[in-house]
């Protein structure tokens, strides 16, 4: 599991005084980051292997400005060329976001999926989660 | 069905040269405004009455900047309390993204959610869509 | 003079309940689409020729989200390598905010300022703008 | 000075690859928190006492994905009602945007600008620079 603090902006809020829905998407991204590392260890986007297939949020509780959020990020699936991301907001002790990544291996030269690489699974294994486990 | 037309912006793109995904999922919640206007016919955010539970976006193709996009909003499920929202983005003759939104009508004093009136469940009727219709 | 017509969107309020600081700038550099296109006129980012040295937003009244907002564009500067964009952003009769951007013509491969071409200072100079007169 | 180090985000960047140049104003807004607290300790924005004036972005490098940010955040002018907060963003050693907001005291019930308290305005020396100092 990958552990991200962030404090939240007010440009993020919303009219209802909450954080925006869409901002949670981009703070999930954000934290894709030790991920994408696996792939492009400096994160030269010249050199990104990697693309988003589909994002799916649930939004638990409010999330507000003013306090510290926690975003923990875990695999949830390893497929032959495409694995999961899952990951969650915290705030104040309350998991207020969770959220789904679907990421496949790609070629943009080729334009064509690849297989994950065997060293990448092996390190993709350590940071698995039974979604069953983590939300019981 | 619902259709806005945008141009997407410069700072909507991102370093791999397209529209970054975090970006749909705003120009989607921009173009439900039609349908937040049945619950808040002046969109007057102290008399909102809808809260969001889910979000869904499936990236299909990817979208540039330097071409226009349209959003095409359908209902797709009418719930008790809660309804869903399918939204699809087109670019140049081609589904680009599409996703689903599941809205929940709610009392923002008394935190808790409604039943959806009938006047407004059948206006949702018209613009009712059988997804395995529309992706066929 | 450029005009640009938008719908604000639910995400770009903050928790004050008006549109946000930060979302003006990405309005007018929205907007400043047909002035990027002189320089590039099928606006491929791989043949960028513009560079921003600067930012000035000036916020004259409360942006509202449920109403449409004019985006209005200028030359009010033309310099020999730089320029300067003047813009103002109008809603119900109102304008609530304005900014200039000073930009460079500029080489990304040399990573040097171009003297802008004589062509392109013509066309400007039919969209050039006094700014004593226009915020008289 | 106050300082705030932060990860520039993935949708952060733009087509030309580095940071677009309207992320910089939200994360100087959002490094603003230690001083919107000096006016509502608690954050909250229902009890806000500060409106904005007028902001000013330079841009002096490519700020990159992939490498820390620092933001650091000073009172450059006190005025009667008004202040100026100036602001800098550090990568790898490099000033690389500086900005100034124009802040002012403000009661939105009233609709009007009220005078500086003097105990903001003694906490304000404390971060006060003189900007010929800081770009020498």
């Amino acid at each position: 599991m990958f552990s991200e603090v962030l404090n939240p902006r007010f440009c993020e809020t919303d009219g209802l005084g909450h954080i925006n829905n869409t901002v949670v998407a981009q703070w999930f991204e954000g934290a894709r980051d030790p991920i994408f590392q696996w792939f492009t260890p400096d994160l030269n986007m010249n050199n990104w292997k990697l693309i988003l297939a589909k994002t799916t949020v649930e939004f638990l509780a409010e999330l507000q400005y003013g306090a510290k959020v926690e975003i923990k990020t875990y695999i949830s699936r390893i497929g032959g060329s495409s694995f999961d991301i899952y990951q969650e907001a915290w705030q104040e002790g309350k998991r207020s976001a969770s959220g789904t990544a679907v990421m496949v291996h790609y070629c943009y030269q080729e334009k064509s999926a690849k297989k994950l690489p065997d060293t990448i699974k092996n390190t993709m294994q350590q940071h698995l989660i039974e979604l069953d486990t983590i939300k019981a």
